[in-house]
């Protein structure tokens, strides 16, 4: 019953049995192996389109290296202040750029929209050597308030970033979960959407370590190589990387475990629902439940086995910010969480009240 | 037949048999995992102190790691020019460093004297604001030319260093093969000898992807963690880094590994001075064998399927240069190397003088 | 009638005739000249302690160059947002630290107070490798809003610093002008308040190009001589700085200069409320006045030939912004500002309704 | 008597004057002043094209704002291994770069022949990622030898670097010493001959601290503005600059300066060489004698109070270098030497042989 977070698994089976399949016989190394071949001509496919892709084992990585390409060290790039690259990789995006800004925007439920990130490009005239240049956009999807941008967002806030000659990346550590609650194709959630480079998470879902920078401008993509090798991420055994993403891809096999994901954190919801007094910070919208909980609730929770996180209550829109005694935690459903896992939430709600 | 490199492997079986076992239940993420943890404590036993551990999956992480902690943005890092840090990391020192100077000083068959160094040293007076501050040594053991440095070469190297105040880096990825070379105990080949901090090798030995960075003064492995994270190297689900070392540490079984390879190397060695005109460009002392080969040897052995790279001659004794029509080639055995690879050598070897 | 900024002007009489007497004669390069040596002596005097002393040409030099010292690159900086080393050295701090994050606080007046700083604190977990550690905190006196920091605030805002383990800068481009307003000696304001470095400036004040970055902890200071070498500020013919800073601080000409702009900024402050409708945006402290002008008051002194900039109400208190119709305005008054440009707005005031 | 080196003496009558006269009025800040404008428009005239002129004050930082703006991080920058980029600036090429990798090649007299460099970039095949990049090639004109190229031998080296797409820097310390000598146009020893960016230096020659980077092509500065303010070396009182390198290009003075130091060394290097035993390191060919002399004439000379550095013979032709007794010693002469300088030094030359 550990909903703290989406990687607190291991593999998939399938994603395990191509790691053991593809560990025998010789293979190049440094990435041309011919299981990264393999995955790279199946993410094609995925996108509809050529891409330049580049196999990294961390999410961290993929993003940094991703806006390192977007933006000059005199650069600034615009995110949620509640982003991974914002918040929680301990400035790797900073490191990688060679120090550009990378600047937290406000906004409800974790989501930008195009007005604050036009108000932020106002205060940052173009052509002025005072200011650092805005150079990026990078928006999460799903955010890390579990929320979605449907794609005409999406397209509203990279038209906004494209006026103005800013590049647009999208942390994509819950890429699948995101693409099944839109129902569309991951070609409309991205590129077709105006974003130019995307880091397609897989370690969450179903990989041990594993995540791919796509560039849909190959161009884009020039200095990537060396940043990469540069880094010290360029794995001199590609396969562990491409038997991963390869499996990971075949056959719809990463869809269906976003899909499980999902549908148990809206099981997970409806349980929590059901105990006194629950109430969500932001709408479910992917493979995470943000629940406002009593401090009652939350000890029987605890009492039970159950353990999750507390989470910032400052994107919570002011009608729904947690009131005293009230505390916003965060709980994450993974490929591998079960019903039994649910049921524990949900055997909790049916606790007699005697028992309280 | 491929003695290209010893990264063109997969793991050994009994690695990937733990990393199949490391893949259930739940596990704390970034770095505190069990296996993790076990893997730390083993490390510490084989070299019978208080460590400081750090997995990461690359080489070139854990020596830019490494150096970055060691050295300031002006300081300068004197190792061998032919070193993996100076020639074959892509500036990856530089980057982590933030621009300290990366000093490639001679030496034949890729060793360092303490003479080497003295002199080197001399070039830079401590005090002067007009240079880079030396500030570490880094040494390779096995090194790039498959040479052993001694346990009384490593004191005198380090004891220079120490006396103008540099610490001193090992690259260990090839650590093991040097250690059975020398028959003595990693305490002895590292801190006994002087040596700070190691990477220590496990991927061209049998891992995926896994190397451990070591300080054997914690003290100095302060900054490492923060270093880590903001280079995106601390995995999310670490248990894929702590069950690799695991394996590799349990019961001998990474000496066991290094032992075939040296093993193999030596009867690779053998089967390639049994052809006409071959001799030795360095004297083999772990897995790779440097062999002079006229031109007409090296096309039979390619006709043979047996492939390998050439190696620059810049560090071969004077004496032994080859001469016109001779080329240096590297070949490396691993601990995949099997006598069948090595017999496709000797069958060239007793070609009968006919099909020449 | 330039009331733009305080750096439109050149250099002081006594200060240019300094650097005319500097000229003749053959003196060592690099810092060590007898002109940098007796500023040093000075400003040891003027603070009334050892000092480490580090002449350099510009104000984003001194801060980015002190910053540097005071934080690793994981290290995050704590400042106003509306403050120079966020908003206007074009990323300077993030370059020399090796991409270290600037933090920019909100503060009416732009001035921080110690509940802001302790409340960013506390989101700032220390111990946490995700985030970025808090490393240091700057202060600017006087203010980007002309207000000045009580000594008893100062001493407020690096006790919560101390608290956290941060070191403490203050961006005293206009530290004369703030002094004077605070009638203390420097030592007080500085570190007998818990300030740690500090960029004393002169630029602005009466010199052509001169800043000295002060640490009142020689230990403190141990990088500075190679962080200033390595950014190439560390000038050859040294007399340039020495002989502007020695002329400077002579028998309290910095004083005389910066009584003189504060005077005059008063003056101006006067002349500019007797126009109709015009109100302050921030109580004049020191050297600058922050005007908040009707429409017409504003088209009536630009016909006059008087020049000054917009500025961000963002910090302007809630009941004080300016409403529809009105512009909030900086006019800067410096030691070459004169009776006559100060009539210049009086006659402004003085015209006949008609003429309106 | 003082030889050590052109860079203690202050500015010119010449220079000091423009100063003078520049201080009074109001100017924009920033570099957009004036002066600076007409220093920009002489240049151009100089050059006999467009440029993109950037005004700093110190050589290290010009050398290394230009070098950044030709390599990315992961590139690197050839140049004689004696070069001031290379030894004498702290590392602030790798700072300013972003840890590009600076490599000093070897060459009699400091100067670098198109074999060296073409030797070197065999060495480092386009296309590996293993390696850093080739991106620049840095020359020094004179040299730190004193030697110089001639336009031939400028030609001839950038021509093998733009065979693999490196741009070409100058740094021009002493750029106007060897115009002189070579008897050649501005225009003719630099973009004429194939350099890109050029280290026009100007304190060395009369300024107090006044260097100006010129791109002769202006599409490869587009960075170079940012890269200036980002480093602090924008200065506010842009005058302080533009007014010295104003009156530096007025009137040809800046070649009247450096003909006085040319001249005064030609009579430098005689007084020299009628002094017994004493022969020269390498020709003198600008404004910097670099002689050989015998431990005896080194104490006469001294006890004379003639003051001069010694200096590294890795460089000297292998039949010059110094034999036992013997040191390289380098004497420079300034547009400040006069007459009774080199008197001095001849007196010791007819010093009677009983004074010995």
């Amino acid at each position: 019953m550990n909903f703290r977070s989406d990687n607190t698994a291991g593999a998939s089976e399938k994603v395990l049995a191509a790691l053991i399949a593809a560990n025998g016989g010789s293979q190049p190394s440094y990435g041309v192996d011919e299981f990264t071949q393999r995955a790279e001509a199946k993410l094609a496919a995925v996108f509809e389109r050529e891409v330049a892709v580049f196999l990294v084992t961390t999410g961290s990585a993929a993003n940094s290296l991703s806006l390192a390409c977007l933006t000059p060290p005199w650069g600034a790039v615009l995110c949620h202040a509640e982003s991974h690259i914002y918040e929680d990789e301990c400035g790797a995006p900073e490191f990688y750029s060679g120090g550009a800004k990378i600047i937290g925007l406000p906004g409800i439920g974790c989501k930008l929209t195009p007005e604050i990130v036009a108000r932020q490009l106002e205060r940052m005239p173009s052509g002025s050597l005072r200011n650092v240049q805005p150079s990026a956009l990078s928006l999460t999807q799903s955010t890390e308030a579990g929320t979605v941008y449907s794609v005409a967002e999406i397209s509203a806030l990279t038209e906004v970033a494209r006026s103005r000659g800013l590049g647009v990346h999208m942390d994509g550590a819950r890429f699948a979960n995101a693409l099944l609650t839109l129902g569309c194709t991951p070609a409309e959630m991205t590129w077709k959407a105006g974003i130019d480079v995307l880091s397609f998470g897989a370690t969450k879902n179903g990989c041990l370590a594993a995540e791919a920078v796509i560039f849909f401008d190959k161009a884009k993509s020039v200095e990537m190589a060396f940043r990469r090798k540069r880094s010290g991420h360029t794995l001199s055994k590609g396969r562990l990387l491409g038997a991963q993403l390869e499996a990971y891809l075949d056959n719809d096999h990463w869809l269906d475990l976003a899909r499980q994901a999902n549908r148990a954190a809206a099981r997970l919801e409806e349980a929590l629902l059901a105990l006194p007094g629950v109430r969500i910070g932001w709408p479910r919208q992917a493979n995470e439940v943000f629940a406002i909980l009593p401090q009652e609730v939350d000890r029987r929770l605890r009492a039970a086995g159950i353990v999750y996180h507390p989470w910032s209550p400052d994107w919570v829109a002011p009608l729904d910010v947690p009131r005293s005694g009230e505390t916003l935690y965060r709980f994450v459903a993974s490929f591998r969480t079960t019903a039994l896992d649910i049921d524990a939430v949900r055997r909790v709600a049916k606790e007699p009240a005697a028992s309280r």
